[in-house]
């Protein structure tokens, strides 16, 4: 099975487990709405190679860590395009849920995705209940306060804005949890993973302020130049098109460096490098 | 140290936790304002107790219990206020939470506490991995989809309501969660103790319902007549003010013959009692 598929399959799983028996039908159907299709699965997919260069040894592990992982991002794009925030009206290229499904469903689909991510990777304990844990402990951190995308949201709502807080917790927390998660799975350590996670996540921020201020809102299947709009801080802003699209390059060159030593070193850095051509926006790929 | 002032403890070191480091101020200010002061914090006091008559071998593990479902109890309160549902002014006797702080950072210290909640069983763990794993399990089974009080919340976006499974979802569940809770932090098994929360969760339901139909907002510290005004089911519409009582009463009285025989029965069939007389509204104690 290839990575996209064997995610795909643990995603469909972990959803279904949020809408077995018989559950509310609207907010199920949501659970679906929010989750599919899926896009890239960028973070799955960092878990999972990185787990699989750590040998991968318990892949049910893996593959809960992975489906958790995604179901937090999912739930984070529904509460970010609330009225109280984005107001967004697309997403993916359809109706935002809000709009869909209306705002009672969407405050509840993102709660009940959060929660089945933690669900997901407890019934995952029966594999190794220490490592399932730790990867409970990992995914709250990187998600919540103080430190998760719940902290990045909330800098938003401070007067003064701590750039570097900001950045990290809200674009960055979910790609330092991939990395980690990925050697959680695999039965090693998380510290010497936190680079990877680090340097992608910041390579990723660069990229989407990137779309912001590029790229029009068809293509993207959201609206633009939000950023400015809501006057937020962007790496665009503070640097240029040209200056970021070089603050992109060197970033992903470094976070290929900090690969740990393991079995699938190699692997993996061709898989960093494969999602550094995805992620560059075509309107600036002359420029890299 | 008396049961209040442990839980009352527990609950502090838990919120601590989402606020270290440098975290958004405002956020991390609303963690307190949402879960402080506490209340009669019934479920945390149900589910230590449970813990206590089971011999309370880890009671780091208990609290770590303890603190987990009364902060999911708060973020339920804080996301139920919210404009889109019940859109309340006021809870606890002050504004509700996104009237002082805002619609943004409702949402997210609602997603914050459920996630802090998670965390905190995750630290848990070194006290014993498979039980903290478990708990994270029925803690999120009780709180999310496809049964859990988002899943009961969910209900009534919905044309055609399963009244049991609502009232079950929407009420029942952290008091499910509270006893089973208990059990499985003091190394007990969780299903024998299922039917006296299913019966604390159906008596509080019921006192609820009254307390909205026959209370004053000042005495409540929240508005009334939710109910009636926004046509929900409810034991009063049901039964009568006499025949709710009279349920309440019956299924109280169903729920301390259900506890389960171990050593600490006795005391524990007494709490129930207290909180019993507690939960019963002063207007309709006489018909009682």
């Amino acid at each position: 099975m290839d990575l996209h598929a064997r995610i795909d399959t643990a995603m469909a799983r972990a959803v279904a487990l949020g809408q077995g028996g018989t559950p509310p039908a609207r907010l199920a159907e949501a659970l679906d709405y929010a989750t599919a299709p899926g896009g890239a699965r960028i973070r799955p997919t960092i878990l999972t190679s990185v787990a699989l260069a750590c040998g991968d040894d318990r892949p049910a592990l893996t593959d809960a860590a992975a489906a958790a992982l995604e179901l937090v991002h999912c739930a984070s794009l529904v509460h970010d395009d609330l009225p109280c925030f984005d107001d967004a009206a697309t997403r993916r290229g359809k109706p935002a849920l809000h709009r869909a499904y209306g705002e009672p469903l969407a405050v509840l689909t993102g709660d009940s995705l959060i929660i089945l991510a933690f669900e997901v990777l407890a019934r995952a304990a029966s594999e190794d209940a220490q490592r399932a844990a730790q990867l409970v402990l990992t995914l709250a951190q990187r998600s919540g306060m103080p430190g998760g995308i719940c902290a990045g949201q909330g800098w938003e709502s401070e007067p003064q804005v701590d750039l570097a807080a900001y950045h990290r917790s809200k674009t960055g927390a979910l790609f330092i949890a991939a990395t980690q998660m990925g050697a959680i799975a695999a039965g090693h350590e998380p510290e010497p993973w936190f680079e990877l996670g680090d340097r992608i996540g910041e390579a990723f921020q660069v990229a989407d302020d990137l779309r912001d201020a590029v790229m029009d809102a068809e293509a993207l299947g959201k609206p633009v130049g939000q950023d400015a709009a809501h006057g937020r801080p962007s790496a665009v802003a503070e640097l240029g098109v040209e200056g970021a699209v070089a603050r992109l390059r060197d970033t992903l060159a470094g976070a290929i460096a900090s690969i740990p030593s393991c079995p699938g070193e190699a692997q993996l850095a061709k898989m960093v490098r494969m999602q550094s051509e995805r992620i560059m926006p075509a309107a600036v790929r002359h420029l890299a």
